[in-house]
């Protein structure tokens, strides 16, 4: 299989953009005409990539949001997982990390079983909780690196004894785990903190970032477009979930999901031209 | 609902020990006659428990095991919740985290919808991606801190500019989170840093310790019981899974489960007296 990266270009190619369409499922905030359960809630997914497939480079479905439905929720996101057409990527954001036999569990799941493009990882526990992520051809694995939450602070942005601050010390290292892999290493890098995405990309100028917090938390496109891109001037995933997906809570709610990813496509295509 | 400290205290006075029996069920080493996929890991995990019930202080199911098995995965997951006793304590291994209102829904799958007793997290986001695990009355969300693997040092034991090393920040930030809650806060800490986790003990003198690493890990049971239960002399739990499930693969399985929890508890019993 081609390698992640080459195929995240392909995708960026193909819609002229990086969108990523976040399936963040919430039962309670569905349109009308959807069962509040996990049948419903894959119905509405499939009826949302349906109307975006063209402008979506990938999506992402948030894992919580299944189990949140109870043991017909893997179902649902299996569901899902097939709906997603072959050149669309699928990022599964389960945010997974556990020691070295419990990981490759977790990396058997998503990467071996349901075929997923790529995943989010948790970095706390170091390099062997992320290296069974890294053994299947073809994938990324998206290492938490600065999220888009307020209390970031408490932990990421704490400055190390060593120089520099936690999370740039996870962006410089994670970087190096991807070096001799079969996987890819990539960062989840939040939005909300444009001056911080410009030094990380100086920090790992190739690999692919996805990128949280633009749309209902705030964060500027512009700015994300004009920093994040990778070396080759692709790299890059911008993530919106709640704008996209509850545009509308009626039955134009498909219209309304493809305007608001139309617009973000929109004011993404002069970056690739 | 009584708190969960209470609880733990009760179920280490009924056994006179603190052993968590973790449920890291592995197809590929079940004993003979189960089948390796989700109703044979079920049962499989039913059998160990009817074989400990009255030995076992908590049981602690990984998830990466039961999704590795696919979508039956959660009906398992959910088979071996029913199977645990009501005075044994049901820690979800998940090390879940994710924004706020993400986490939210980890919390609704896990403690409202699940019952389970204790959830393990992930602190790499903060305060506010913990917050919403600690609204649910006698539960226990038990932060990652320090974890018993090699690659630890990447970035749990760096140190801090401010002083001290990060998994000390995060133990001593942690608590706080709990001050108020409904639920409270525990910390996972690995026995296999014995001089850590003296030092841990001290930051955070009455939280409730869950330590992984004794057995297959090659961390010290007397060290741990000596430096890590809490100012009340109980709010521990000490976690073997692989040396209790795997003891024998031939039908005495259960027997020998059986001889290697007693052999633990029994040398926790002088400690808990």
């Amino acid at each position: 299989m081609e390698p992640f990266s080459k195929r995240l270009e392909k995708a960026v190619r193909r819609t002229n953009g990086c969108l990523c369409v976040g399936l963040d499922v919430d039962a309670a905030k569905m349109p009308q005409g959807f069962t509040p359960d996990a049948p419903g809630a894959a119905a509405f997914c499939k009826a949302i990539i349906d109307a975006t497939r063209d402008l979506a480079a990938a999506y992402k479905p948030n894992l919580a949001f299944f189990e949140a439905l109870g043991k017909g929720g893997w179902e649902a996101f299996e569901a899902v997982r097939a709906a997603v057409p072959a050149e669309c990527l699928f990022v599964a954001d389960a945010k997974r990390g556990d020691i070295g036999n419990t990981s490759q569990a977790y990396a058997s799941a998503f990467f071996g079983r349901l075929h997923c493009d790529a995943l989010t990882v948790a970095p706390y526990m170091g390099r062997d909780s992320v290296d069974p992520f890294l053994s299947y051809e073809g994938t990324c694995a998206f290492v938490l690196c600065l999220t888009s939450n307020p209390s970031a602070a408490d932990f990421e942005t704490q400055e190390l004894a060593s120089g520099g601050k936690l999370y740039q010390r996870v962006a410089r290292t994670a970087v190096t785990w991807g070096q001799a892999s079969k996987g890819e290493v990539g960062l989840v890098a939040g939005a909300t903190r444009p001056e911080h995405l410009k030094a990380l990309r100086a920090l790992a100028p190739d690999a692919p970032f996805l990128v949280p917090g633009v749309g209902a938390q705030g964060g500027d496109l512009e700015t994300v477009l004009r920093d994040a891109k990778n070396s080759s001037g692709y790299g890059l995933l911008v993530n919106a979930s709640r704008s996209i997906l509850y545009a509308s809570k009626g039955a134009d709610f498909t219209e309304a999901a493809r305007r608001e990813a139309e617009k973000m496509v929109s004011a993404m295509r002069p970056h690739f031209k």
